[in-house]
């Protein structure tokens, strides 16, 4: 089965922590995983790296490594994880990001020539760790926040802001880490294809201090009015007076990548006064709402001129690798189209319900916002 | 063996993951651990958790559970890790924090009623990534920086700065993840112990791209010669012109710990002339070469009246529970005494080779920094 070590193109990951020689991966983009375990009766590979959810064997060689070969994986970023004699572990040769609410291992696969994402020679923004204390859960929270490299420089300039939030069983660190996002964001801007702008990255889990204030709500849900209350009373306050943010409307955005696409359309559309642009990226789910049920967001969407107005952008992307979740944007593309929405549809070829169809999204949303009146 | 399910004193260590209920710790810090592996034939943990560097054995229950409670922990931050029929592997119940050069488990053993280096309230800097691209090495690098909080409503005031070098295995995250490093600062400057500073903590491993430009050194080294050349072309200019720094000596410091307080030796007596000050934590053995060799650093230390002119600060510390290196501190502490070279040694009682003796050496040594003239 193993002809890898006759395949020269195998190569170490560029995610591999330094040194390590495994994960490996081919010109055709198969991996080549391998762990040594001499006393294990069986090793497994589980995750999103396979096609199938379920775990699939690794086979032993005389010294006790053990080892398999993919078929070719979809390009972007997987997580994946070892089961060793049934026990969960990370791959010894990958870093750990949080994802599947632990830490788990990942692995970028080549995006060929796609280089939007990568570190480039232009002036750099800071991602910053910004900590505050959160009445409504009783606990420090913890935001990354994106200053473009001009913020540096430019001590009187205000920046429009956008809230982006990551996906179920991630943190924070998502988007500035799988995602990329300063990178982004970087290239973006020094070719003045985005308006300068800061990122904000909160957490997108909260628990209410006094639970009995918030009886309908649950801490891992789309629909989170303890999630909505910390953004309004304490998110976005917060970062509109510690970092040089415009006022108004007009320069606030909200964007989700699955969870927190549900998370924007429940506080953005439950909102409507306090969002120019919203994204939803692989996650429209809770926006579709609005067309099963005609009183959803206080009935905003039974008006289409209003919601024309109200918004100057409304986001949809998916992977064409991730059917349920393009469906779901072709049956809100319909229902916008019928009732006279003005909306962005966009599908990312090729990828999946991964980090690289988010990056996309948020490459080409971002290029749409805070534009208004300046075209 | 297992008498804890009757302690009622045993509680979640404040660093597990959202929901996990083991590590547990219990009033007199003994740490319970539990890890599920019914097919195991040996479960063992390893690390700086025990007194001991050698793997102990777990016992197995009915459910194939294995657990250990440990004697009482030194406080502070301990790396360890299971070995699952000799398969290194993380605890599920930790986050990770780069260590022993991967990522490694982690757990915070309380300090009582020490507080310091706990998020207050008072007003947070932000710690930030920032990435620039590093010629010697060929590498994009990523530094992490903090900036206090009136940094950002100060627009024409200029810091001092200090450089903060992690140890062995570790990383940049280090300082910020591990120290709370973040948090001290604050607290320091809220409480106007120490003068409002720029802190960098970059990578302390540089790999030259040329290597023949750079013949005796290593990257794994407290003599990386690679290293000091990327601090001082590249590391130092770029913080220095991005970020708002005052300018010359007398306003820029480094410390390190452990392997970082060598290199901190190599860097700053090799050049005098860039800091006024300098901190060995748990690292001074470099430092101690000047008094084995008269002619290391140019020859410096054979002129007391050179040094205590050139320098501010010279500052060790390290931990009563880390003997080699307390005695090492001992062995400085007598030469500079003998030659009339004035330093600051600080014991922090009862720690180990671990961060918390490193947040006190910062706690004490960043209150001493930048201060001449303002008394």
């Amino acid at each position: 089965m193993i002809t890898a070590q006759s395949d020269n193109s195998f190569v170490p990951a560029a995610s591999n922590i330094d040194g390590a020689e495994f994960p490996k991966i081919s010109d055709d983009l198969r991996v080549w995983l391998q762990i040594k375990a001499p006393s294990a009766a069986r090793v497994q590979v589980a995750g999103a790296l396979l096609p199938s959810p379920d775990p699939v064997d690794l086979e032993r060689d005389a010294e006790g490594n053990w080892t398999m070969i993919t078929p070719p994986v979809v390009p972007g970023f997987h997580y994946y994880w070892f089961l060793v004699d049934g026990v969960r572990m990370n791959d010894p040769g990958c870093d750990t990001y949080h994802g599947w609410a632990r830490p788990t291992s990942g692995i970028e696969i080549p995006t060929g020539d796609e280089d939007f994402y990568m570190p480039k020679n232009v002036p750099h923004g800071d991602v910053r760790e910004h900590w505050y204390y959160s009445d409504i859960t009783g606990k420090w929270r913890r935001a990354f926040v994106y200053t473009p490299a001009e913020y540096e420089t430019s001590p009187d300039k205000e920046y429009p802001i956008l809230y982006l939030l990551h996906g179920s069983g991630e943190n924070e660190r998502g988007w500035s880490l799988q995602g990329h996002m300063g990178f982004i964001m970087d290239n973006l801007i020094a070719a003045r294809k985005a308006t300068p702008m800061v990122v904000v990255m909160d957490n997108g889990y909260a628990v209410a201090k006094d639970p009995a204030a918030y009886p309908q709500s649950t801490s891992r849900s789309n629909r989170s009015s303890v999630l909505a209350d910390v953004y309004l009373k304490e998110i976005i306050p917060e970062m509109e007076s510690f970092y040089r943010i415009a006022p108004g409307k007009e320069n606030r955005a909200m964007a989700g990548l699955s969870m927190g696409g549900g998370q924007t359309a429940f506080i953005g559309f439950n909102n409507p006064g306090l969002f120019s642009s919203l994204g939803f990226f692989s996650g429209g789910g809770v926006a579709a709402d609005a067309f099963n049920d005609p009183s959803a967001y206080g009935g905003l969407f039974s008006d289409a001129a209003s919601v024309n107005n109200k918004f100057d952008v409304l986001w949809f992307g998916a992977g064409t690798d991730e059917p349920s979740f393009a469906e779901r944007n072709a049956y809100i593309k319909k229902e916008f189209e019928k009732a006279g929405i003005k909306g962005t549809f966009y599908e990312s070829q090729g990828t999946a319900h991964e980090w690289h169809t988010w990056r996309r999204c948020l490459h080409e949303f971002t290029q749409l916002l805070f534009k208004k009146g300046t075209k």
